[in-house]
């Protein structure tokens, strides 16, 4: 029997509330260098010791799978309990949900850049001589007045950092994955984007929609150099997955503030709560919403990016202001509260990475694993063990008694 | 290359004699409440302790998935080595091997219990004013008396506690599983019960079965008010699940109290050793019967009745009544020695839960955690880790040198 048939045939609707608090990049590594502890170690954290001390079950979860480092699109997805093999999201999607695109059912998105073409129409430079923003948001405007459909086809093209934009197309029938429209080196021409699948008569149509997108931008690109051409890659439609209110019984509500998490949590049908700059405004936000939803994904950056800048103070100082901002989300204790990252992200490699992420669960059934606070060294002792993270909300709905006996 | 298939290659044949102890129930949570200990912790052991100073490796196991709370079916399924999510026991016959039922192949068992109809046959109360169980002895007997067979099929009814009963057709070509004749809400009639899979031929045999049953049946109830007709539920036949004897090289005798775990034993074709009612007599046997078997389940219940009322005392004593019985077993000690639950029965939660099971294995091979004691918080630490329940045979046939090594 497949296991997540099991899940939902036993799955029951409680009156519970569960918090999910992901503090992105959170899992660190104790090393010499760094005097043997993790930002997380280091970090001054009474409210954390408190929880630990009303009871918590400790553990580490494997993002993906052993020693596969995940982007925030696998991370995230395992973390709302989706196989992030099974489920995969293109790089497109991603790119066009990072930049606050609101995608809807069928868009085909891909991430793009301006390059350097030769009179022959050879890259010569894959980057465009790495423009100024400012030029990319320029040419992105020119492209975007000029070509605002393709037949029946909406064409939304948005600029990101230096090089950088998304196309998204948006239309009847459309579907990805394409290869890429890049060469992936110099010297050669402009790949043409063809069907993974050559039987998808719907990626057909949508490789025709990118070689028309090709012959109406170019020419109105000609004579702008450096970036007379562009490439496009991870060209894939929204992927189809089930919603979280379907499959867990929960409404869900996502409390971020970066687009990429609000994207990755609209893509699986939470509700985005807007107008949040802070944790503490995000947990403020949590209370006032407290009885309009059963399920809260609070994201929480800053760990992250430290983690990225490899600077130990910097994100030791973020787990404390999270910390600080902690008594907010109690003043409504959830019946269930989970805490932990959706991926390391160490100092030491200035980069996300494979490591496993410490994660606490806090309920009434949780029970004490008599650990004294909440850190990556204490939490290989705990009861949960080393876990893959697509099982938190599992456990989270386990603690929140959603589950029926399985076989008398 | 399937797993069990290379088990099954590199079994050898030994002398080992292997003991799987299991207390019903065992696992347990350290809530603060009840002062951050479990009653395996606060529970005085001193046998158990001098187990685990000749050396023990200790770990946990999970009983079917994250989060899943299994039954005592799945539970010990598990234990004795099969993937409960591949080997499922439907309710009937779960519920006919409680009361006792030795059970044949093919044999399909309902559970059955008595309901109130009015005079359209729609159901008033699902549950007949939960009668006697006197009453529900007389009206059994009645039907039992009247309905020995129907066409060339035996039929067994045997009442249960309270409205509840059991209802077996022993006959050729039965199959299950079939929906419930239970329309599971009052004011509508009694469903009908059909086949799962619609293309079994002896599904829809067994479906006509049932028909027949209550077509016999319902008229002899006409005047029983409040018990004048019954509803079906879990219709499924004894599941063909591979003998242990085969699937392990081991000969298997269960020494349980109560028909459920004996029941459940016989499923996988363990002699069934009778006439045992405390622990202490279950050991005695053991000694008895050493040179007749080479793997004995020796089942104690108490753990699990104390967890079921969240007695924490009454529970801290059943596992000292178990301990101070543990040198019996230990006069003639087996080459391998695994004591565990099915799952835990936390006092918290007065039921069964998903939370990891403590086990422990001792033989020569063992090794030692160099822990004191066997805890849930220690085991969290042993060399074990955390693993599936339906892997424990298998550690201890590994324990008994029954593995030959896999390869060059």
């Amino acid at each position: 029997m497949n296991l997540d048939t099991l899940y939902s045939e036993l799955t029951l609707k409680t009156k519970a509330k569960l918090a999910l608090v992901v503090l992105d990049g959170l899992g660190d590594l104790a090393t010499i260098a760094q005097g043997e502890v993790t930002p997380l170690e280091a970090a001054n954290t009474p409210n954390l010791d408190r929880l630990v001390a009303r009871g918590v079950a400790q553990g580490r979860m494997t993002p993906v799978a052993p020693g596969i480092t995940p982007g925030s699109g696998p991370g995230h997805l395992a973390l709302f309990g989706y196989d992030p093999l099974e489920f995969q999201v293109g790089r497109g999607v991603i790119e066009a949900l990072g930049l606050g695109i609101e995608l809807k059912a069928g868009d085909v998105a891909a991430r793009a850049n301006f390059c350097t073409l030769d009179s022959k129409g050879l890259v010569t430079d894959r980057r465009a001589g790495r423009i100024e923003t400012e030029v990319c948001e320029e040419l992105c405007g020119l492209l975007a007045r000029k070509i605002r459909k393709l037949g029946d086809t909406e064409v939304i093209i948005k600029p990101g950092k230096g090089h950088r934009f998304v196309v998204v197309f948006r239309g009847k029938g459309l579907e990805g994955p394409l290869t890429d429209a890049d060469p992936h080196r110099e010297g050669e021409p402009i790949s043409k984007a063809e069907p993974v699948n050559p039987k998808s008569t719907k990626a057909k149509k949508t490789a025709k929609l990118v070689a028309d997108f090709y012959k109406a931008a170019l020419p109105v690109l000609a004579k702008k150099q450096p970036a007379n051409g562009f490439l496009m890659r991870g060209i894939a439609h929204q992927p189809d997955i089930p919603s979280f209110e379907e499959r867990y019984r929960l409404k869900p509500a996502c409390i971020a503030v970066y687009p990429m998490y609000k994207g990755l949590a609209q893509l699986v049908g939470m509700t985005k709560l807007e107008g949040t700059h802070t944790i503490d405004e995000q947990f403020e936000r949590y209370l006032d919403e407290y009885d309009n939803y059963d399920f809260f994904f609070i994201h929480f950056k800053a760990t992250d990016m430290y983690g990225e800048d490899g600077n130990f103070e910097a994100k030791k100082r973020a787990i404390e202001e999270f910390d600080a901002a902690l008594p907010i989300l109690l003043k409504k204790r959830p019946d269930v509260i989970a805490i932990t990252g959706d991926h390391s992200t160490p100092c030491a490699l200035k980069a996300h990475s494979w490591h496993p992420i410490p994660v606490l669960i806090h309920s009434d059934y949780s029970g004490s694993d008599k650990l004294d606070r909440f850190t990556e060294t204490g939490a290989n002792l705990g009861s949960l063990g080393i876990f893959d993270a697509k099982y938190l909300v599992r456990f989270m709905q386990a603690n929140a008694r959603m589950f029926d006996k399985f076989g008398a």
